[in-house]
C-alpha cells in the first residue's frame, strides 16, 4: 500500500522538447492546509531520495512541525515514484526516458500546489542538495509566490567542478557492460558498486575520514564496511536508469536556463524576492561555500550562513550528523518566525 | 632506443612475501657524480609517470641543475619501465604481478644508489605526489644518509580519504568487463576512460574549474574537450594492470609500515633527520595541508610551506602551473643552499 498520492499531469512537454506522456507526480503531504492557505511549506527531494528520505526533518519537535504547517513533499521525476525510467512503458522506458531539468520539475510541482490545492502563497521552500537546487528554482521562477527559502548544501546552478564529479559517477556506472545502454535485465551491480565508491570520496570530507567518523560516529566496523554498508547499500537499492535521469537533472541544473532569464544567472539570482538563508557546509566538496557566497551576493534578501562541520556534504543528510541538523533546524525556525 | 639504464636487482622479496624474479629497475641520471660523491639528488616518479615525466623540473635554469648535481630518477615498479605487470613474463604477469609497497621501491632504489654508484650521502630527495611518498620513505628509512627532503603535494602515509578516492578510480576501471580480471587482450578502454573521469574531479580544485583554467590557462576548447584530451588521453596511454599496481602501492603507502617502525607513524616521522620543506598545495583535494601539518609537527627539522594556489594537486604537476613551479623551484634552491 503506497503511503503517497499521485497527481496526474497529463502529457508534459519538457525543456528538452521531449514529452512525458501521462506524466505522474507522486507526493505526500504532512499536516493540514489551513483555511487561509498560508501555512504551506514545499520540501523537494534530494538525489535518489523519495519523500520517505525527507521525513527525518519533519517532526513536532522541529521547525517543520506538521501541527502548524502543511508540508508538501513532491517526488522528483526519475526517483522511481514520480514518472521515471523504471515505471514508464515502452518506448519511453529505460534510457529512452526523456531528459528532465530542475525547471521542468518545479514547473510541474507548481501545478500540484496551485491546481490541486489552490495555494497562492508559499511560506517556505527548503531542501537538501538537489532539494536545494529545486528550492532555488522555486524562488527564481515564482518570486511573487515564495516568501522564504532555505536551501542547504546545494546550489542554484551546477558548477563545472560538480559536473565533473558527476561525470565520474556516471562513467563508473556505465562502464559495466551489464548496463547494456540502459536496457538491462538485471541491475548493473558492478557499475552501481563502482559508482558508490566514486561517490564515497565526495560525500564526506577529508576530515570526516581523518577523524574516523564512519567508525566512531556512524558505527561501521572498518572503512571497507562503510564503503559496502553505507555506500554500495545506497546505490544498489536504486535503479540505474533512474539514477542517470536524476544525474542529468542535476548536471543541467541552472535557475537561469529558462525563458524567464535566458541564461542570465545574475539576473535570475537577483530576481529571487524570498527572504533567504543559504546554508552551505564548510567542508562540502561539491557545493563549496564560495559558490553559495556568489549566490547570496546577487540575491537581494539573502544571508549566507555556513554550517561549520567536518561532515562535508552530509551535514544536512538524513539523520547523519545530529549537531548540524540542530543548526539547520534552528535556522529554519528563525526564518519561519521572521 | 631506450634513453634509460637498467639496474639488475635479481630476485627481490617484497613486504607482501611475494617475489619479483629477475627484478629490474629502470633509471636515468642527469649531470655527473663528482669525486666527493656529494652532489647527489634522488628524484622519484609520480603515479603513472616515468623519468620522462620528471624532466620538466630538471634544467640549467632551475634548482635541479645538471651542471651542479648528479640527479638520479628511479622508475617505480609498475610504471612500465621498471619491473611491471606489462613487462614481466607469466606466471607473474598481468594481475599476478606481486603487490609492491613504497618501502619496497625505496629499499631497491637504495641498492641502486649504493651498489651501483657507491654513494653514501644524498644531498636531496624530492618528488611530487607519489614521488613525495617515496621522498618521505627515503627520509624515514635512511635517516643518516638523506640530508634534505622536499616532498611536494604528497604524504608520508596514504590517508583514509585518499584511499577512498583511489577506490573510486580502481572500481571504475575494473567495472569494465573487458578488464577480464587483468587478463585482457586489449586495454579496457571503457574502464580507463571512466577512471579518467573519476580522477578529473580530484586532480584540480573546485576553484580551478570555477575560473575555467582548463580553458583559459590550458587552452582546451570546452570542459568535455579537457575531460577527453587531458584526462582520457592520460590514462589511455597507460597499461591498466600497471596502473593498478601503482595504485596499490599508493594506497598502502606508509613510512611506518616496516620493521624499523612497526606501524608507529609518529616515531617514523620523528626519525626523519633530514632538513625538510614540506609543500602541500592549499587546494589539493587528496593531500590537504592538514595532513602535511601533522607530518611537520612530528618531524624534528621540517618546515610547512603551503603553496597558495587554485591548481589543486596539479600545482606541482609537470609544467601545468608556471607560478606554482616557480614557488617550488625557489624552495628547492633555498633548501639546497642551506
Amino acid at each position: 500500500m503506497a503511503d503517497y498520492e499521485i497527481f496526474e499531469l497529463g502529457d508534459v512537454v519538457l525543456q528538452s522538447g521531449q514529452t512525458i506522456r501521462g506524466a505522474q507526480m507522486a507526493y505526500k503531504t504532512y499536516g493540514k492546509l489551513n483555511e487561509a492557505k498560508d501555512n504551506v511549506i514545499v520540501y523537494p527531494c534530494w538525489y535518489s531520495g523519495t519523500h520517505l528520505e525527507n521525513e527525518w526533518l519533519i517532526s513536532e519537535s522541529m521547525a517543520l512541525d506538521p501541527r502548524k504547517y502543511f508540508i508538501i513533499v513532491p517526488n522528483m521525476f526519475g526517483n522511481g515514484l514520480s514518472s521515471s525510467p523504471s515505471n514508464t512503458p515502452a518506448p519511453y522506458n529505460a534510457s529512452r526516458f526523456p531528459k528532465v531539468t530542475a525547471y521542468d520539475n518545479v514547473v510541474q510541482q507548481h501545478r500540484l500546489v496551485t491546481e490541486k490545492f489552490g495555494i497562492s502563497k508559499i511560506k517556505l521552500v527548503t531542501g537538501w542538495s538537489m532539494g536545494a537546487l529545486q528550492t532555488f528554482h522555486w524562488g527564481a521562477i515564482f518570486p511573487d509566490m515564495v516568501e522564504r527559502i532555505l536551501p542547504f548544501q546545494g546550489s542554484a546552478k551546477c558548477s563545472r567542478h560538480n559536473f565533473v564529479f558527476l561525470e565520474g559517477v556516471k562513467a563508473a556506472l556505465q562502464a559495466d557492460a551489464a548496463f547494456a545502454d540502459g536496457f538491462y535485465k538485471e541491475q548493473p551491480a558492478k557499475g552501481l558498486r563502482a559508482a558508490s565508491r566514486v561517490y564515497a570520496g565526495w560525500g564526506f570530507s577529508q576530515t570526516f575520514y581523518r577523524v574516523e567518523a564512519d567508525l566512531k560516529k556512524m558505527g561501521y566496523a572498518s572503512l571497507e564496511d562503510f564503503l559496502v554498508g553505507f555506500w554500495e547499500g545506497w546505490l544498489l537499492s536504486k535503479d540505474a536508469n533512474n539514477l542517470l535521469t536524476m544525474l542529468s537533472t542535476w548536471q543541467n541544473g541552472d535557475i537561469s536556463n529558462n525563458p524567464l532569464y535566458g541564461g542570465d544567472y545574475k539576473k535570475a539570482l537577483s530576481s529571487i524576492k524570498a527572504k533567504a538563508i543559504v546554508m552551505p557546509a564548510s567542508t562540502d566538496l561539491y557545493f563549496p561555500p564560495e559558490d553559495s557566497a556568489f549566490e547570496v551576493e546577487n540575491m537581494p534578501n539573502a544571508e549566507l550562513r555556513v554550517v561549520k562541520t567536518y561532515w562535508g556534504h552530509f551535514a544536512g543528510g538524513p539523520g547523519t550528523s545530529p549537531d548540524d541538523i540542530k543548526t539547520i533546524d534552528a535556522a529554519l525556525k528563525e526564518l519561519l518566525a521572521s
